[in-house]
């Protein structure tokens, strides 16, 4: 495709040869002949000058590339884009693979797309141009919307809602029964049985392996625009507001509220019953064990205001050396006190 | 179902009007006319006033409410069994689905269910009632007690034993092989061949997405009554006894032994080839590095007991001020000693 | 087999009775006649004397055992192999099941086994001996090098790279789309097609449910020897170089680069754009922000130097300890310099 073509497409301004052709979309190192790199980040801006790539996006007021530059407010999102102009089609044709195992009462919409070994429970159904990737399984009654993707090995349980839009990655289970036990007098633990449902709402994504509990009583929740990382465990009855961020390996226990726009760093973990404001930022590793408020940006375990843990864990390194200096500053005031031949009312030995 | 039917079912004092129909069971603030509601925490008391509930579950000594009331010793308990009394029905019809791929010689024992695109090996054996769904792989020589639950996804490996009554939620991984391998002199690493076994005994429950490995000698054995929770890591030859509990996300290294009673909290992190004694408890995000004594309870990395944790972290936060207060001192002193005329035997710049 | 054989077969040097029959390997304390047993560890050199094994594999220079003895410079690689020696035969026969799915432009080399309900894409390919155990997903365009050994219930993606004598636990995702989303305007998150791809180069063994995602550009690679346990997270972009060991439930976050040798304890969590020098170890839990040097050792969350977090941890349990000297330092200095009669420079109250 011509630059010329790419930047009408991108919406960018084009300073530079518009009839160079660009094939790929690359890294500002790898990048060669041919390909179309990104400046999204000023800390890569010394990288830029050695660039082989054909053209680069780069902010409006950035400084002059030695190639060929499209110029946009936001780079990496044109970079985003420009990955999909570029990315080769992936899409299974439609229809339903003759291995697939579908209930006589399930629904299919236009255009779907049923993969080998998928099995489709009673009362199911699969919403239009929805893809369903081989060794699925979809659970009696659980409606899925239109647009998704659901890849490989996924679970989806009984009566679990997803709504359109959603790309669930390979081996995600939904609908998995919460982890909720009674205990008996005699110690052993009684299963409290997990019928209530989850719903995951318009246009979010969960990465591979990520876990979804369904709770008791009640629902378990992802709001539309969420996007949660692999490998991370959402427990039963939690609510996830919109447009949330979770890195990989985040947990968070059963029954709390989690409002728009939090951000979760890699490995958090979250108790359960707790409020987690709009917009609070945990950073990876924290251990959240009180409710956070809006806006809130915390770090540790027990995690504490993020800048109040900088500074502690600073001194946290020094802590030999300060315990040292309060041993030399008893050892100087007992000398003190000595000389001064007086008693010395604070004084541990008196 | 009338309250008092419910009331007999459950073994409850009835208090108020026995007519009232009963169709859901639902959390406090959610329930409306027609559910039950319980309080076992008496920090919803205040809810309980405002609840729209026809009945609730509580305890005979709890303040009166103003809908009718089942009184009981344990209404957390009786709520796990009214959830039960409630839920839909699940359970998929006995047989084998045409598309289910089983060994000649495999075992199934009367009215198993076995789902869609299920595999099971040669010489395996499926006790009575249990049920299998779709895409589930069971391993050559593998043997599955009575009444057990195999969720989709799961894969049991070849001569594992898995007891009776027994859920394994999706995605459950048993048998696969421990991460054992030998150093050799070029610093490459030679995998010892993980051919011994894994024993879950009875009324193990483990949740979604969890691993239990098998070990070269020896075997992993999870003990009767364990509730594990998703995404959990048993390293193999792990012992883990009689109703432990385990929240999600633990990792437990290799040839531990984990008494009973043992509670593990969310992202618990627990070292190989130690001893956790009898009803010990780790909190969330612990990292256990040592064997701990009946009854201890931990927190922390490394773990310590939990109330000297709880201290020292509350002091963590202040640590900044206080390395100011030794500054300080250390300024006040020296102050002191000049003033004195004397030479300060403590003084480090002496 | 006999004793004798055996040393021959492990390239030991015998001790004892050649003659005795050795049907089973066994750890130190199960083992029993007829068991092989080994001494890698001088800790349990006191079970030995108890041990009721026909022989055991140990070093050169250790104390004499009371049953026979195989000596070796490496007990330990001697037991893993021993192992070998004594394990079942698992292999499943060549050929495809009927229930397979194999696209008709798909290659399949000689002796290839490929287990019921497995896909395979179109384009892809299967190099001679690798065994495909049932519900496997290969996607278009895939490539799988010669004797892998692929567990039941992995995904593969489309146009993913699998070297030889590769090994995938079950549940194993790879080529799943890496976490990437630019920020648009009004807060939704715009998905970066993740289309670059995942190679796994030969001799490495990835753990159960373990995922290693693929990145928008450039690519995700794992090099040859590198042992990866369950549970683990590799984010997309990530290079991770040889004989590299990650133990279980390690999270790495995009586009670092982990040198040749380098080791992971358990639940690690390394952050994003990192460079971790050869040979680098971080110690289970630890939190790595910073990119660590060749050799470095660190530990905790910022994680640090080794030896210095172990001293810091020491002081940490008696941080409320150092904050009441710190206290009745104070009250010492204000005593003294009252009695002095003098102004206090350094005192906070004036």
């Amino acid at each position: 495709m011509k630059l010329r073509e790419l930047a009408e497409r991108l919406a960018c301004r084009l300073e530079g040869d518009g009839e160079v052709e660009i094939t790929r979309v690359a890294g500002i190192e790898d990048a060669r002949a041919g390909d179309l790199t990104f400046l999204a980040n000023s800390k890569y801006e010394s990288a830029l000058t050695a660039t082989r790539a054909s053209a680069v996006l780069l902010r409006d007021d950035a400084a002059a590339a030695p190639c060929a530059m499209l110029r946009t407010r936001d780079p990496y999102l044109a970079f985003a884009r420009a990955v999909g102009i570029f990315a080769p089609e992936w899409r299974p044709a439609a229809g339903v693979h003759p291995m697939a195992a579908v209930a006589p009462d399930a629904t299919l919409g236009e255009g779907v797309s049923i993969g080998a070994f998928v099995s489709v429970g009673a009362g199911a159904s699969v919403g239009d141009r929805t893809v369903v990737f081989p060794n699925v399984t979809i659970g009696p009654g659980t409606q899925i919307g239109t647009d998704c993707i659901i890849h490989s090995n996924v679970s989806l349980r009984e009566r679990v809602t997803i709504g359109s839009r959603v790309i669930l990655q390979n081996g995600v289970v939904i609908g998995g029964d919460g982890y909720g036990f009674a205990r008996r007098g005699d110690g052993t633990h009684e299963k409290i049985p997990q019928v209530a449902t989850v719903v995951i709402e318009d246009d979010v994504e969960l990465g591979a392996n990520t876990t979804v509990d369904r709770p008791a009583i009640g629902q378990t929740r992802i709001a539309s625009g969420t996007k949660i990382d692999n490998l991370v465990m959402i427990g039963h009855g939690v609510k996830v507001g919109r447009n949330v961020l979770m890195a990989a390996q985040v947990g968070i226990a059963g029954s709390t509220d989690v409002a728009d726009d939090v951000v979760f760093g890699g490995q958090v973990g979250v108790g359960g019953h707790l409020q987690i404001g709009r917009g609070a930022v945990a950073v990876g590793q924290s251990g959240v064990t009180n409710s956070l408020d809006p806006g809130a940006m915390v770090a540790g375990y027990p995690a504490i205001d993020n800048r109040e843990w900088r500074k502690a864990s600073v001194v946290f390194r020094r802590l030999p050396e300060l315990k040292k200096r309060i041993e030399a500053l008893e050892a100087r005031i007992a000398a003190l006190t000595a000389r001064a031949g007086a008693a010395d009312p604070g004084d541990p030995r008196e």
